[in-house]
């Protein structure tokens, strides 16, 4: 299934969906490979801002379904990535203050998934992910998400520190969970809202954390040192919720 | 790893397990085999109320790390289960109100990991699981818990209803997610609780449902059912916590 939904393979076909508009989530090269139509392929890739991975031909060998990659395999996304002004046209037009979730580097799609379908429930507008060193819309994100991935709009973008930047500007706040933060009762959460959620090991990166006007961090009585990620956005999320409804 | 870590083969190895008081979750018999030993190690099985499955040779030959499994294969726990009574005792030592998890027919292993993770954090006493119908306490389970395994006392019941029944004569309350029931908010959690969280796909079964004293709902904003099991449970226990810190 993931092969023939997701996986494009040979010159014609992932150069056809580059320029139909299709979403490579991923573009894989064999490496050294310098002939023109792979040339043309990676700089169609380059203008679209694709992650490219020169590969062995071993490796490229083992992901190929069909054996006759000609030396580019193409990871399609899913589903549709969504544009960030859209989420805040939606927001807009259901009279709410916009509620998005930025995902610093979530990289487990089960995760991505379980995400996704909280920031459907909590009411979120969108979900935004970098285009590096994270899960993208897998058919494994797209299954854990429950059917959210149908309702909720994801968007990826190249940098999320200057994403940040440009939502601020449009009277967004954005709160991170973090150790050493406020406790999370104890801030105002009600207007227009980016939740900033860390990677599962490291957390939120320091250039990001900058960026936030606030780091909550989520009553802690135990032995270990944090929650799942999916559920500490989903603990923050309902705190956003539980303010709003007051 | 799983193999060396905890699955024992073999008649001797078996019966040996069961005699040394090692916690096993599953016993996998040859199907149809009715010698001496075998039925002794049976005997055994149903003595610690074990499930026991009996099972085809092919099958049988698969799931051997040895190939010399002599028709009984047994799953220990990778970690040692709990009894409720300690769980009540450490919340008493603490002065706290118990508060403890019920698991009813948690499948998913990853799901398992992060509310006994969760629990940790929220200062739980405890997490109960039935027998049937559930993840144990396999190494993915303590790997997703993120260590909480080794703080947090899990138990397993043979009848969930009956345990819920044991534990309201002892003071505690019962509150469970479950569509059509009351705000979350509104509902008083400060007290002994137990939260009740259902199957990943059917939810709290019907009989376990009957035994709450209280259904909670969380607000649903979107599009879909429902949240993640995992999710679910974090957003309860904090709603629980947060009545507990006023």
């Amino acid at each position: 299934m993931r092969y023939e939904e997701f996986t494009i393979e040979g010159r014609n076909a992932v150069l056809e969906a580059f320029r139909s508009g299709k979403t490579i989530d991923r573009l894989f090269v064999l490496d050294g490979c310098k002939d023109g139509p792979v040339q043309t392929i990676v700089r169609e890739a380059r203008k679209h801002d694709t992650i490219i991975q020169f590969t062995a031909k071993e490796r490229l060998d083992q992901m190929s379904g069909t054996g006759r990659h000609q030396g580019v395999i193409a990871y399609a996304a899913a589903y549709e990535y969504a544009q960030v002004e859209d989420m805040l046209r939606a927001a807009e037009e259901k009279g709410e203050p916009p509620f998005l979730f930025l995902l610093d580097g979530i990289e487990d799609p089960h995760n991505l998934g379980a995400i996704i379908r909280t920031a459907n429930l909590a009411g979120a507008h969108g979900v935004i992910i970098p285009k590096r060193r994270a899960a993208g819309l897998t058919a494994t994100v797209a299954k854990t998400s429950a059917g959210a991935l149908n309702y909720t709009p994801v968007a990826k973008v190249t940098n999320l520190s200057a994403t940040i930047e440009e939502l601020k500007e449009k009277g967004l706040w954005f709160v991170c969970a973090d150790m050493g933060g406020e406790l999370m009762y104890r801030l105002n959460l009600k207007g227009p809202i980016g939740l900033v959620i860390g990677n599962e090991g490291d957390g939120v990166s320091r250039l990001v954390r900058e960026k936030c006007d606030m780091i909550a961090s989520v009553p802690m009585k135990g032995d270990i040192d944090s929650l799942n990620a999916s559920v500490a956005a989903g603990v923050l999320a309902y705190e956003i919720v539980r303010q709003r409804l007051q």
